[in-house]
């Protein structure tokens, strides 16, 4: 047996980065930022106002109150995205809107509030009262003030979120190079199986891990190639795995299909036409798995229960996913919480679907009771996977366990 | 001014929930469930092998040793998805592979490993050895012992996931009813915005806060329809707003162009054309929120800031959403965490970007040192944000504080 860790370790040496595409912005979240973003220039660009106000020069306003105003002339207006050029004059005033530039010549921002203006109707005064003395630099916002020309903002590696794209625009770009999305043939093979949608003859189930699995995948951010339900027939998987060879993928996933059983033909087609490495993991549920290449692309072959498919999709297919994307391997945050009822495990590193909940400001987390690693339906009510560590074979109520929380 | 929560109430109470639609389970991840599902049939159908090994009347290996195995002649094979009607007499073992049916007679299954067959080769034996006794029920699972037919699987309400779509596959669904997604329309308005990848002239910004709401409502599950950048002339604002209107879409969205500016066009034309209450929240940022309606599609008007549009996107807008798809108020989860260095607020509900990480086991907060509500840059090399309570004013290095992990 080897452990979960070497086995991540395997797979993650033997899969390749994948190259560099330049995408629009629009398309970037959830992708892997692949060219470093530096600022262009000062930001803010130039001198700008962070209040509606008047701009004015401190010096005038230092007697200002709201007994004895300052009275200066109004010599027009700044809206936002005008360029002022001609300088304020010691003795006057100037309308100027959030985000406005500051004129030559003003050093400070008197808010709306503080003079008799109304800003919520086109001003017409041609003076302004102002009721507070302000001191150079009040309400600017002051050119550089948030990053400079040449500052290094984002780095390669960067998981894009929806505050990159924004920043990728604040720095004027419309597209950005990021990792290309990786593509995974997923396929589906047995006799067994049956698309849902279908009537169900006798001992026929519906085939459910491909469609956990497609999900899985594209929430994981990969674009997923499927075949249709392959029968276990040699030539057909040969056929099926081909052709997804041909789009090209990056790496091919099945479930089910390549453990020891008599009937497992897609093991004896990557044994002949691949090549296949069969591991017994440290773990529970998912301890058969398989990795290989087909034709040189990666193969994962995960068990056939859908839970065991579900908890090695979390453990080693997205590590895969994550090596193919320049990430480094994942660093799962767990939760300790308490149970509330006892588990067991038989000592290897197990995974038991679980409902964490927070009760009173502390983390509890509730076993499923039924967690045979053939009933999908242990995943449904639960959010989580306790984690039993190797060699514990039992952990009691009220005990504290390491939770993985399911997203 | 009005409480974070007075304004998420309000927003609620003036949004209507969608009608439902039905889509393949493939489109179903992160929509709200409009159907309860449950089961059409028990599962497992019927009583199968949890292993690859041999069916056999348990009472038969009572004797069985790895000195003196109990060897039975073998009469045949069962793959999964065939459904064996032969009885198995006493006195007789058939090899059996994970998930096949059980045939009636046989009460117990032997593991391939508790015998001398090998099941990576055809099996050709006229007769197996039994290393193991069994009892009867071993290695079977049996038939309703996941779920029973009618059993309630999962609730109108939940947010598909990859696991759901599997259990959907599981009980024979192609097709499962869904609340239709919502469509957001996205005005952008200014006269300093600039498309990004087009030059900028000297006062005029990029406009960033569009492409950072389209995809934080992406992410949320919204269909976004975005106007171009609209100028600062009423007729084209109604313009803009009308073509939206007409598509229809479910809420109108706009950041900036809202506040009491003389320039605030978007704010004078939902005046006169719509309905628009302007509120002071009492939160930081984000305290000018306007909420309205134009045509009767429902309108939030966020703060042009980038930080406040980007806090006031997950405090409101995110609750809007959810009450068009019928969710309950979100439930946030905030952690708790130690400042690494003090932050003070003005009283308000302060939200406070900072990076949260765990040190030696315990949370850590850094808040940034330059939150300006203008600096989008603040957002990016935190993932959270920190929560200072109402009236709080101060907090300390080393002080508790509650914060928001952003995902």
């Amino acid at each position: 047996m080897i452990s979960v860790q070497q086995a991540i370790t395997q797979i993650r040496a033997a899969i390749s980065s994948l190259p560099d595409v330049t995408i629009p912005i629009e398309a970037a979240p959830g992708r892997v930022l692949a060219e470093p973003i530096s600022a262009g220039q000062d930001l803010p660009s130039l001198d700008n106002s962070g209040m509606d106000g008047i701009a004015v020069v401190a010096a005038d306003t230092s007697s200002a109150s709201p007994e004895q105003p300052v009275i200066l002339p109004l010599v027009g207006s700044i809206p936002a995205g005008t360029n002022p050029e001609k300088p304020l004059k010691p003795g006057q005033a100037i309308q100027i809107m959030t985000g406005a530039p500051v004129p030559p010549g003003a050093d400070a921002v008197i808010p709306v509030e503080q003079t008799n203006l109304d800003y919520s109707q086109p001003v017409t005064d041609q003076e302004v009262h102002i009721f507070a003395a302000a001191k150079p630099g009040d309400n600017i916002r002051e050119k550089g003030g948030y990053y400079s020309k040449g500052d290094m903002l984002i780095p390669v590696g960067q998981v894009i979120r929806p505050q990159d794209v924004g920043l990728f625009a604040t720095v004027g770009k419309a597209q950005v190079k990021v990792i290309r999305q990786p593509r995974v043939g997923l396929l589906s093979t047995g006799d067994e199986l049956t698309p849902p949608g279908q009537p169900l003859e006798p001992g026929k189930i519906w085939d459910s891990n491909a469609y956990m699995l497609a999900a899985l995948l594209e929430k994981s951010g990969a674009q997923v190639h499927r075949t249709g339900i392959i029968p276990d027939e040699r030539e057909k998987i040969i056929e099926a795995l081909d052709a997804l060879a041909a789009l090209p993928v990056d790496l091919l996933l099945t479930s089910g299909g390549v453990s020891m059983g008599a009937y497992d033909l897609v093991r004896q087609v990557m044994e002949s036409e691949g090549t296949l490495d069969l591991w017994k993991v440290n773990m529970r549920p998912g301890k058969p798995l398989s990795f290989g290449t087909y034709r040189r692309i990666p193969f994962i072959g995960l068990p056939g229960n859908p839970v065991s498919a579900f908890v090695g999709y979390q453990i080693f297919v997205q590590e895969a996913l994550r090596k193919m994307q320049g990430l480094p391997p994942a660093e799962v945050e767990s939760i300790q919480a308490t149970l509330t009822t006892p588990v067991s495990s038989d000592g290897r590193e197990s995974y038991i679907p679980g409902k964490l909940t927070k009760q009173d400001g502390n983390w509890v987390v509730h076993p499923n009771q039924n967690p045979s690693s053939g009933n999908l339906y242990a995943l449904i009510p639960g959010n989580s996977l306790i984690i039993v560590p190797v060699g514990v074979k039992f952990l009691n109520t009220n005990e504290r366990v390491n939770v993985r929380l399911l997203d």
